[in-house]
């Protein structure tokens, strides 16, 4: 029944307010988002500049009009592997009330099949050490952790 | 004396073949890459594609005309951490007959500059568990292995 109704899309503006709330309700990201109240001005300049970008794809997941996950994708040309190009994935959300509905499999499924057909070889995605059960969530949908992520704060 | 010579810049298509080998020259990239006769359209026409896009700077280190270093970085607009810009670092080799000089650390810190210079409050990259000396590099570098790099073939 719920899943006839599940629909992923290119986010628009109007979405903002509902994928900032994705972001901060984590045990992560609580720490590191600001209101939306206090902070709507800077995610709207970061959603114009993610909007204008043609290797860009800000994505959301939505049920009967409402915002239940969303991600992030950049497809990057490279010169390694003969010229490839691989997509990044980041910033993945399922929203708490929805979670153990397998929405993220879905939705991560449709993001693999949209760096596919933009021509990407490889998809590639960091997550922290910490979140064990999102280690096992990719890997169950085929990555492998066969790297380190190192992050260095400017 | 070395180091007077040394110069950091954009690549350009003259440098590309030089690019090509020193990824290929490598005990993990000798694997993927293709000769630079066989696939030099592939890599010609990434290099087209990075070269086009303006969130794309792909860095040579030179040496009296010598291409001795080389990596990519990808300046990605995000919403999380407030709306906040990172830098991707992918594909960093140093010329296998000078390591040891402190060539890396250089370019690596005339890259993050180029990040900060961008507006990125972050810098990121993903390096392969197997390689230990470069873990010991980023962490010199001020890198923190907080993540797990996962990948999927396409």
């Amino acid at each position: 029944m719920i899943r006839s109704a599940l629909k992923f899309r290119r986010a628009v503006l109007a979405d903002l307010p509902a994928i900032v709330a994705l972001l901060a309700d984590d045990e992560l990201g609580s720490a590191r988002e600001a209101p939306w109240e206090t902070a709507s001005h800077r995610y709207r300049d970061a959603f114009a500049e993610i909007d204008a970008d043609p290797h860009q794809l800000l994505c959301v997941a939505e049920i009967d009009g409402l915002i239940v996950g969303t991600l992030q994708l950049t497809f990057i040309a490279g010169l390694s592997r003969n010229g490839s190009r691989r997509g990044l994935i980041e910033a993945v959300r399922i929203a708490r009330e929805r979670r153990g509905e397998r929405l993220g499999e879905a939705l991560l499924t449709w993001a693999i099949d949209m760096c596919r057909a933009r021509g990407c070889t490889l998809v590639q995605l960091t997550t922290d050490k910490r979140r064990l059960d999102a280690h096992r969530f990719y890997e169950r949908l085929g990555f492998e952790p066969s790297h380190l992520g190192y992050k260095r704060q400017l």
